[in-house]
């Protein structure tokens, strides 16, 4: 298999399938509709859809099911990162080499196109929960909603996001537990849900589901690790949004707890704990690709 | 009947329905949670989840299926009101005579306490749905979702809240059918939607639902015009927010298009019409409260 060419394949069908969702830019409310799918489109790498569909084929699903959940999940994830840009909050004016939505389209503008991403990715579930007629698959749906929407809530990346930037602005020491309840819930609960989603809609076992919440966990964290090393050793032009903000903002983060050494040594660790559990997995398609990914993105530069 | 000895009681009973959704206050993330506990505790005339729970009654509905609707439909307004009143948006202080979320919790946690009203409604309604045993009910209930978020999203209110925002910001001289599409998407939609979802709910016909889609286009409508009336011609004490605020933010309303005269008598149509629908409709149950009801809020000083 030759990963890279894969990845670049995978990203591309991804972007088409986020774009079959996205809304007409047409009528009163234009500019909110603008804003929304400029802020899906500013690139990224897809990670939760791409995660979501891997699984999923390898339990056997059948694509057009996966579709409106991969949409969703890439509409939650963009709008807390439009909120999380905010003036009030992270003040960022820079994602993915791109103006950020609010220094494009206004704060006011960069508020509301959050909460619609949010509303909108709930519209397109109940409309395929509608649509589809086999009632055990409807169900599901439902419950692969519940995951998604518990794991985007309070008790989990709104409740670390709330954490992280009371952190940030008491500028308190925080002690391991708290920075692994932030990293579980603000980065690796959406990762979770992802693999999750792709498990229950293809119908996988409940043992199976409690084991991609662990390879989530584990994952999850590693990546935001990863993220937070970023911060200190890499460059605004290789990561497309500027470095140092951690240490700027007076953040505890994993690295500053641990140290850079320290820090590596455990993001090594999770990650292999999440490629040895994915091994334990009873799927019958490939997990190649996805484990290979996992590989990828913890020696990624952005 | 004593109407307003019914409307004390109906809304102590919804209070406590409420109440009894609101998540608890503890954890890492507890900051976020007492926010939102404090905006949907904050008071206010519970209208929605009320006209939900009448339509239901009306129709001959067993009260434990709405109540998490009821407490959804109550979430996602204070998220709206928690947002609308941000610095960025309208810029307000004051709310029912009480301090606004983010001058209480400050700004960061305002725009995370109402991502995580709105997200929890979801979450809410979705343990509901699969706690359901009967599949048909269970049906029901997704329908009745699918009308809450699509009257909540871009096409409903955040839609109208979109070109609000706009028509403000640019002082833009507004025509008669942009206001009454603020109007209606910011106002009228979650009226319509509350009562569409106790129809939906209780199982009445798609000709019934259709009829409440219309009351409630001509009682949100009448409501917003009174808004802006009392906008104009209350105080604050009476108002618990500050008057005039329209005029201040140079926004154009039915009022300042139609005069008080011409905004007073259309208000009137209005509020009658969706007194005569209600007679048409094919409900067994009582509908007096609930026309009593509409009276009041268009008499209403505050």
């Amino acid at each position: 298999m030759n990963f890279h060419k894969e990845l670049e394949q995978r990203t591309t069908s991804l972007e088409e399938v986020i774009r079959a969702y996205l809304p007409k830019e047409e009528g009163y409310q234009k500019t909110v509709l603008e804003a929304m799918n400029y802020s899906l489109q500013a690139g990224g790498k897809r990670l939760r859809p791409m995660m979501l569909l891997e699984i999923f084929h390898a339990y056997g699903g059948d694509e057009a099911l996966v579709q409106p959940f991969m949409a969703a999940i890439e509409m939650i994830h963009t709008y807390s990162l439009v909120h999380d840009d905010l003036p009030e909050m992270d003040n960022d004016e820079l994602r993915r080499g791109l103006p950020t939505t609010h220094v494009k389209y206004g704060q006011a503008m960069a508020v509301l196109a959050g909460d619609a991403l949010l509303n909108y990715s709930v519209e397109i579930l109940l409309n395929a929960v509608l649509e589809e007629t086999n009632p055990a698959i409807q169900k599901r749906m439902c419950y692969a909603m519940q995951v998604l929407y518990h794991k985007a809530g309070i008790y989990g990346m709104i409740g670390g996001q709330t954490k992280d930037v009371e952190a940030e602005k008491k500028g308190e020491t925080s002690d391991l537990e708290q920075i692994l309840f932030i990293d579980n819930c603000k980065t690796a609960a959406l990762i979770q849900a992802s693999l999750m989603i792709g498990a229950i809609l293809a119908g996988a076992s409940e043992e199976d589901i409690a084991s991609l919440e662990k390879i989530g966990y584990n994952l999850g964290v590693a990546f935001q690790i990863q993220d937070d090393i970023l911060d200190i050793t890499s460059t605004t032009e290789e990561l497309g949004k500027p470095v140092g903000s951690d240490e700027k903002n007076h953040k505890m983060t994993y690295v500053s707890y641990r140290g850079l050494a320290g820090a590596k040594e455990d993001q090594k660790k999770m990650s292999e704990e999440a490629v040895r559990l994915l091994g334990t997995l009873s799927a019958t398609g490939s997990l190649e690709f996805l484990a290979e990914l996992m590989k990828h993105l913890m020696e990624r530069k952005m």
